[in-house]
């Protein structure tokens, strides 16, 4: 290789992007704690191909999620693969067909996904066209349980992130579908009331109400159709929205003003005229029963008449969740219950309810909530190289303390001066530092460095390379101890 | 959905394959291991996406691995994407691009890195158009001390993952550059004479001492054309093979006749003459003696200085690993120097040296080994529903369980029986079932029922639902205990 031609450039395409260390390390803490709460609720992991075929991906897909679908080919063996192949944009459509396919699988199949999905959206801030999604689902459970045990299941996953305030939202497209008759709106015209009221949060309730009726022009001229309802329909409308748990606080901090039994009791009232309203008002009754009595109460889990949740597939109970402290990031975790979507495979319901959490999205809102750190080390204790003659004690230190269970990185740069060798373990936020020259290998000691104590002393003085003049944060400990002292430094700092 | 007209077939394309949770659930095991093991080491997560540009991705790879690489394209959004795209072979590529792209990168660079990798090739029995790569490599280290962590990590890996005896061999590339000056070979004819010398294990050292010579014809028919050495040449590398740690034992099983000090003494014997031979042993030598102060012996770090390793680009040391107690499976973990991968990108090389298992191949050598269970659930507890109107009690126990930290079910299919409910449990291997009933109300206990023990008593029986009768490896604890009973219970199940 003596003369290089040309080099590639590296660079990726548009919307593409790498997880490098100090994104990784937070995301892998995210997963592997949702992985935890769910696998206590009994969730087993599930990982589909990323590969589908384009018709089994596509016919539940709305027509913007179509045309975002990744192609994949390959011209050298497209005949041993069959028909036009994708990538998966979601993992909602693989999970009917894997139920759909192995007749085999357990029922109920109560599973969780984290993968990547790929979406050829146009890209944008935050937008990417690879992004991870944590998917939950209890397939083939017809009992509100299983949806109970989903709205339980998000508020335990944002505890254990320590997200700090959060409020999951629920409420059942049932409960809409006896708006729909109780105001008088034709079935046809329920999807486009929802999608409408949908946009209740964004919007307002001024807004909405004139899309529900004439119309409007909105501020760049643009005119927005109305839907033609009657003032009497708006007005049946705005009582089932004046049920509202809420009191007059702002976005997602409001007040809660009346509990779930409260709201079910008005609710009860309002739809007194309407056929088989109480069955539907009971199975949103009993999920709230169910979550008081598991001490999900009225700050933490919230039914909300008024959530919608875009997609078209719910037939039941839906859900969201909100950061109180972050709400901008809207719903971070939202679902529900989306009996007819195996249909499209077997041709009969099959009934599942479920919910997906945007990793990025959730992530990106605890970095902004300053609930996770910038680590780019696993480390946790990095050994210094000072003198190459000592690297036999270097190594059976480094082996000695990786054997207590001691994350410890022994520095292969090629920095020579210490100084340039703590620098890199600052950068990579290593707490720790080893030191141990030809000194300390004669008086049996070796030297610990906690490198934020340092940091922070230095800062107060003056000069280059302070640390060695002053040993901020150092100090000596026998060499015979050294495992058990950096362990009780880690559990002094780590406090 | 009153008509449902035609149905979509749930199905794969040939080549590709959904993970469900019982090959989940061992994978998710090992990969967590090894994850802890190079976490130890101070290895940080690194993510690539999984799209790249064809001209990054092509390059370096053979003409096969070319044609291997799954195209990916969006005819709507084609303008953004800019120039052609393909998913990724190999983590090894992508991670050279990362090196040469982020400037702000530490170095060194010590990542490891799980995903799936895409290939089209012909697909078969075992072969899987994605699969799963656990790569670690450290960049920007000339040190052998990094290769020597490769070696001890490969080590402390299989140790970990219980695999029983296996061998990790090692040599170096610059080794067989000395073999060519001693055995008067030109360095064009090298790669050749190296592809040759790996078939060394498969093919047995007469068809291989033939190919080096003039050829001969195989069994069916076809002409293997020989690299025309002379006799004089191969008797030299005769020599070198003969240095061999070997005895005469089956395939990977052979006995260690010489140890690696041997093993460098002869080569420091046979390379007397051969120029710059001295400093290229002596790399070898410390790697050998690093891990002898660390404690991996001869039994399990080989020096063996017949391994190749097939790939070209390879410059420094190489190693392989090997299941004694599975040597079909052949190397399931291998790597190795490989200074100039980066060149491509940047122009200049770039230290780095690494390795990369193949997680289904290990994962199906150790469920043939009978090392990992086939575990359905990761449910420890499966909460029967015995009797709908104690639907509180049921909810109570299982959320009791899961914030003791005990995983928990709550049976929600469709089975009303009690039989049909613990054959549930017994087919996703939940260790405990928990029964509750009006009897057990009464006097404020449960039963746990040990289904491992309740079947091994149930087989010497006869008749259907003899657990009923007899109760075997059934138990009555009262209520208020439930947790710690269970966890004493879950304690001695799991020794």
């Amino acid at each position: 290789m003596a003369e290089t031609t040309t080099t590639v450039e590296p660079r990726l395409a548009r919307g593409l992007r790498d997880l490098l260390p100090e994104q990784m390390l937070p995301r892998q803490w995210m997963i592997d704690t949702i992985r935890k709460v769910f696998e206590l609720y009994g969730f087993v992991p599930l990982y589909t191909s990323a590969i589908e075929f384009l018709d089994v991906l596509s016919g539940s897909a709305g027509e913007e999620a179509q045309r975002s679908i990744f192609k994949v080919s390959n011209p050298d063996r497209g005949a041993t693969l069959g028909a036009p192949l994708g990538l998966r944009f979601d993992q909602t459509v693989p999970l009917a067909r894997v139920v759909a396919q192995y007749a085999g699988l357990q029922r109920p199949f109560r599973c969780y996904q984290v993968a990547s999905v790929w979406r050829a959206d146009k890209p944008g801030k935050g937008r990417f066209r690879e992004f991870t999604q944590f998917d939950l689902d209890s397939v083939g459970v017809v009992s509100e349980v299983a949806d109970t045990e989903i709205i339980a299941g998000m508020c335990d996953t944002l505890s254990a992130l320590d997200v700090g305030a959060y409020r999951v939202r629920f409420s059942s497209r049932t409960l809409l579908n006896l708006l729909l008759v109780y105001a008088g709106i034709s079935e046809e015209q329920g999807m486009d009331v929802f999608r409408v009221l949908d946009k209740l949060e964004k919007m307002g309730i001024e807004k909405v109400r004139m899309e529900l009726t004439s119309g409007y022009t909105d501020h760049s001229g643009d005119e927005i159709t109305g839907l033609g309802l009657s003032t009497q329909q708006v007005e049946k409308i705005d009582h089932f929205l004046a049920i509202s748990p809420y009191g007059s606080g702002e976005g997602g901090r409001q007040e809660i003003l009346r509990n779930r039994n409260e709201i079910i009791d008005q609710l009860r009232d309002l739809f007194a005229s309407v056929p088989r309203a109480s069955e539907e008002i009971d199975l949103v009754g009993q999920i709230s029963r169910h979550l008081y009595a598991l001490g999900y109460g009225d700050d933490r889990a919230v039914l909300d008449l008024s959530i919608a949740r875009g997609l078209a597939y719910y037939t039941g109970p839906v859900f969201e969740a909100v950061l109180l402290d972050a709400p901008e990031y809207g719903s971070v975790f939202g679902g529900g219950r989306y009996d007819d979507l195996v249909m499209r495979f077997l041709g009969e319901p099959v009934p599942a309810t479920g919910a997906s959490m945007g990793v990025d999205r959730l992530l990106a809102a605890l970095v902004d909530l300053g609930k996770v750190g910038h680590r780019k080390a696993t480390a946790q204790v990095l050994v210094l190289n000072m003198d190459p003659a000592l690297i036999d004690d270097y190594l059976a230190m480094t082996y000695e303390l990786r054997r207590a269970g001691i994350r410890t990185e022994f520095y292969l740069g090629t920095e020579k001066r210490i100084g340039h060798q703590l620098k890199y373990a600052d950068r990579c936020n290593v707490p720790i530092s080893l030191l141990f020259g030809s000194n300390e290998k004669e008086q049996g000691t070796v030297t610990l460095k906690d490198m934020e104590m340092g940091r922070r002393k230095a800062e107060k003085l003056s000069g280059r390379e302070q640390w060695i003049k002053e040993r901020p944060g150092q100090r000596e400990v026998p060499r015979a101890e050294l495992a058990s002292a950096i362990e009780a430094l880690l559990a002094q700092i780590e406090t």
